[in-house]
């Protein structure tokens, strides 16, 4: 059986959300989990998920529903850590530093063979650096990089590097198209993903340097990777590629300005239809569609971002994820273990 | 009386709608025009504007209405161009090869002084190139950048640089904030607008190279600008900072993300109220609801974005202006003609 290790103390919601979404998850997918953080703490939250159960939206933003899991019945495991790296903490530092805390033990569990991937919804730069320091890079691989998936009108779409490296060379890129690729064949089941630059304009010369030597460097490789050429930003959303490249600092604005975009979108919408009474009437009638639309649209779906290119599964969750946005995580966890998509990335350089 | 100089054969709808805005915007602004453009074609849509008029949704995305406008009565010079810059060709060269180009000889008007300003529609990059040429720079600012007006959840914010400057260093960014914070306060009446740089995260050490360097930059000059620190890309529209700077790579994907998203969301929308016979109604119901959202975040409203450090105004409109957008267009390069803001930027750099 899948075992997957959470790190429980990890995130805006933790441990509460973060233990209810591992349970939710473990019942649901049938998995196993190894918890990791402060014992009594899990051991107080594994006991109101059985008694009293917990609340989620199951991320329709409407009306939570509670959700009663008897814990017993589950395979799970704590391991206890006595210290939590903060929001704010320098990665590296803090990594070195706590040796003990809950993320790093977490990623300690893969390593030793504990457990098979790991979540975290804590800092994104102390998962990461946990995972490069405790995983190891898979061989051909210079940097691991964070997958994302985005919705479009038609199928998902993945965006790397989304935040891993700021600062980046056309060679990364290229490795970033490589595990992008993987990935979209793997876990979202894509055949012969279409890969895209990221770029500000269609033709080969547009763009800043580092875009120009990765357009060039891919059309090389041609047979290699299904490279169709330059994506802009507004055809993300188009379904035009399967696979959108780019560095962590443009993936990571990226993400951001489509999150922040449909935020104000929503409100605006919530706002118009209160203008008047007519407004509120129709607006209360439009509502089970609107949250048809953000549930399509909900980050929480997809559960977490995949850090490719280290030797083990690490996936990283929203820092605001509460119990359904967790659960999915655990879903793509146990994805990326069945499907093995670090192997495949390390094949890939062998070929 | 302010003239306002029209490449009248630039744009994927020109000159048939290109002319309709400008004498719209001549019509509602009280400003002069000079057309340039192939006479004949410039007549014949005169004519038509003043016999049968043009139609037009007005920016709300329904049904047009007819506009009829007697040209007669307005102030119109024809400036002959024979040539025209498609959208395909390289700039530099394209303005070089046609210097008989309807954008070439629209910026002339300006940098001779037959007209106040010059709005372009067709390629950014020849609008650039041509306007760099033909206007020159204003002392103090090494490159010129593409200021854009986006709509937030309160009032407009200016991303600086939208597009012009792929590779950028942090003294450009740092003029980008001068230009910028001018812009917000003389052509959107922001008093002492609040600067932020695009970046990754809100701590100083966060992001790459280049925004880290900015930070600094910006933080050594605080006295001359109001810095509010770095602003992540959901931010842009919580209305946290009037001025948004970053190079124009990033700053072109933001703006083209922005899109997309609202693009998806709206597309979305209507395919769940078009789920079942409840939804049609509901949606038809709701539909003047959404379009003054959609009316709202529309860039057509906005007009196009300002050319800044150019010793003259050059205003570019989106490829795809249709006369409403055109129209706005006309707003923003009176307004810039009247508040002076190039001389306003020139003058900060002189205290």
């Amino acid at each position: 059986m899948t075992r997957i290790a959470i790190d429980a103390m990890g995130g805006d919601h933790a441990p509460h959300e973060v233990v209810a979404g591992a349970v939710w998850g473990a019942y649901e997918y049938g998995v196993a989990l190894e918890l990791v953080g402060k014992q009594d703490r899990i051991e107080q939250e594994l006991d109101r998920i059985s008694s009293e159960g917990f609340y989620s939206d199951c991320g329709k933003g409407g009306k939570p529903r509670r959700i009663k899991i008897d814990t017993s019945k589950l395979d799970i495991k704590i391991t206890h850590s006595s210290e939590v790296i903060e929001m704010g903490e320098a990665p590296g530092q803090a990594i070195r530093k706590k040796k003990k805390s809950s993320i790093v033990l977490a990623v300690d569990a893969v390593a030793t063979g504990s457990s098979d991937a790991v979540v975290a919804a804590g800092s994104t730069g102390a998962a990461m650096a946990a995972s490069l320091f405790g995983l190891g890079r898979i061989p051909g691989i210079d940097r691991p990089a964070i997958a994302v998936t985005l919705p479009t009108i038609k199928r998902p779409i993945v965006v790397i590097d989304a935040g891993a490296n700021s600062n980046c060379t056309a060679e990364m890129l290229y490795q970033f198209a490589i595990m992008g690729s993987t990935f979209s064949k793997n876990i979202l089941g894509i055949e012969n993903p279409r890969v895209g630059v990221l770029n500000i304009g269609e033709e080969a010369g547009k763009g800043n340097e580092l875009a120009q030597a990765t357009y060039k460097l891919l059309e090389e490789n041609q047979g290699k990777l299904n490279f169709v050429g330059n994506i802009e930003g507004k055809e993300i959303f188009l379904s035009v590629c399967d696979v959108v490249v780019c560095d962590g600092f443009v993936g990571n604005v990226t993400l951001k300005v489509t999150e922040g975009t449909a935020q104000m979108l929503f409100r605006i919408i919530k706002e118009s239809f209160k203008s008047d009474l007519m407004g509120k009437i129709i607006g209360l009638m439009a509502k089970p569609f609107m949250k048809k639309v953000y549930g399509k649209i909900n980050y929480e779906e997809f559960g977490g971002a995949l850090l490719l290119g280290v030797k083990g599964i690490t996936v990283i969750s929203h820092g605001r994820s509460k119990a359904y946005a967790i659960k999915n995580a655990v879903r793509v966890a146990k994805e990326a273990v069945e499907t093995g998509v670090n192997e495949k990335i390390a094949k890939f350089h062998e070929e």
